[in-house]
């Protein structure tokens, strides 16, 4: 406490009620600056400003980072002032194929279901490269492509992945579930024993990279990262799809860090997915779930 | 500061330092309640559980929430204790077929570009009733799929739905946008005026359902749900590209609570994009906007 005092050259007798000033005063400041860093965090109007209301994008980025990186970041040979524009000219098909193609393409995304049950057997591994060139294409906050597909084949890894996520997952449904989660789940017939783990031949880890770090060291800003990446997952699942390959969509609850660690990613990456790729098993088994209809989904205006 | 006194009956001479002592623990409580608020609306770990502690979910669920329904939401018709399960057989392709089939794919998406540049001509309503089809094929945590799609044709509607985004737009950029965000954008020569929103024949607004709404009026919990409709989205772009239509995946800022209110939708329906729809203009330009190297953005272990 001694150093409250440093500069205040206070004889004793009013010395106690100005040290509680100064605590006081102390308080307050550490609880506005956390309360300054908890809305940065959240959805901050003022420090956050181009952060929509109703979305909770966790992209990091701080007034004194903005402060720092304003004057220099334009150096960077990433950033160029003006990017040349070209004419877009796709082919057209007519209404005809247009009607053709979209309702093949409802045919064939409407037969992919998340599968549990994945066979061992082997997949080309240019076909999982060219699953994960389709899913960088795309569309990403200004153009920052804040995604990190890991793709673990070694068997050892695979096995530590599991042990990482079933020791977790044990955890989640025996003392963190809420009662309606685990029954939600327990519909689906899933539990913490996830064996397509260490059978696929393959384990997608999808992560999204919260912030860049510039050629100089410097911290670049993911706009949007966790949504980006999001779409380029749902861009992954019909390049799946479309190959004939299964997966199921799994978010490991807190076993990102582990991961994390044990794939030696960097500090700004942060597991969003966690996709086992395969064919399906032959015996492969799906609850008999029902989309909504049409009418439940679209609105028309 | 009466009251602080009350109860604690001191006697003049040490009556300052109390006070003191006081206002400090008060100071303290609420920075701790606070703190304790904050925590429940991020991640917290003891009273939403399941949310993954990477994630920035902001699913809608309270502990309050879980104790009033874990006694009666299981009466709810659509929560049955046993989903049948049945063999998934889906068609196998030979390696072959795998490798072109993907390799085609890639090269489809890998055309997909963001265009703000929509031809007025109109396109079939199936079309869009396809597309939006194959986006509710999507996975959704615990299977609750929690998107709306708004299609919004009429033209009064886009053209005040233009206003709404413009005029926020204008602000988030004179006012509320850090330097850094604007010169991102400016760099891709996007700026405030948004013609192609009363241009394109089509707006999709896309809702997140933040909850359900059980027959019975009771909120049903809509586990990871902005991940799941940005997983939608991203299956919806496919669909999009591969029916030769074109988009430009928009967040308008804040527009959120306007443009529900003006199309009517329910409290838990959150805006997360808005994607105008239609054949590219026969002018359109894009950005020479490079994509990342496959050795860029995947790492195998």
């Amino acid at each position: 406490m001694q150093v409250l005092y440093f500069g205040l050259g206070n004889p004793c007798g009013q010395q106690r009620p100005r040290l509680l000033c100064v605590i006081v005063g102390f308080l307050f400041k550490s609880f506005r600056r956390r309360e300054g860093r908890l809305n940065l965090t959240l959805s901050g109007q003022s420090d956050r400003p181009w952060v929509d209301e109703d979305l909770q994008d966790d992209t990091q980025i701080t007034k004194q980072h903005n402060e720092e990186e304003d004057d220099d970041w334009l150096d960077s040979a990433e950033e160029e002032e003006n990017v040349r524009h070209i004419s877009y000219t796709p082919v057209r098909y007519s209404v005809t194929e247009m009607l053709e193609r979209s309702g093949q393409f409802y045919s064939l995304m409407n037969l992919r279901r998340s599968v549990r049950f994945i066979s061992p057997e082997p997949v080309p591994r240019e076909v999982i490269e060219n699953v994960i060139r389709t899913a960088g294409t795309s569309p990403s906050g200004a153009h920052t492509e804040p995604w990190t597909f890991v793709v673990v084949s070694d068997t050892e890894v695979k096995k530590r992945i599991r042990e990482i996520v079933e020791d977790e997952e044990l955890i989640n449904y025996q003392q963190r579930m809420g009662l309606k989660w685990v029954h939600d789940l327990k519909r689906l017939r899933t539990n913490w024993v996830k064996e397509y783990l260490d059978v696929a031949p393959y384990l997608i880890l999808v992560f999204k990279q919260t912030y860049g770090v510039l050629p100089g060291g410097k911290k670049k800003t993911h706009y949007y990262n966790e949504i980006s990446v999001s779409i380029s997952c749902g861009i992954l699942l019909a390049a799946l799809q479309n190959a004939g390959l299964v997966t199921v969509t799994t978010t490991p609850l807190n076993c990102g860090p582990q991961l994390r660690s044990l794939l030696q990613r960097p500090a700004n990456e942060k597991l969003l997915m966690l996709l086992p790729v395969g064919l399906p098993a032959s015996d492969a088994m799906v609850p008999e779930l029902k989309r909504k209809e049409l009418k439940d989904i679209m609105i028309s205006v």
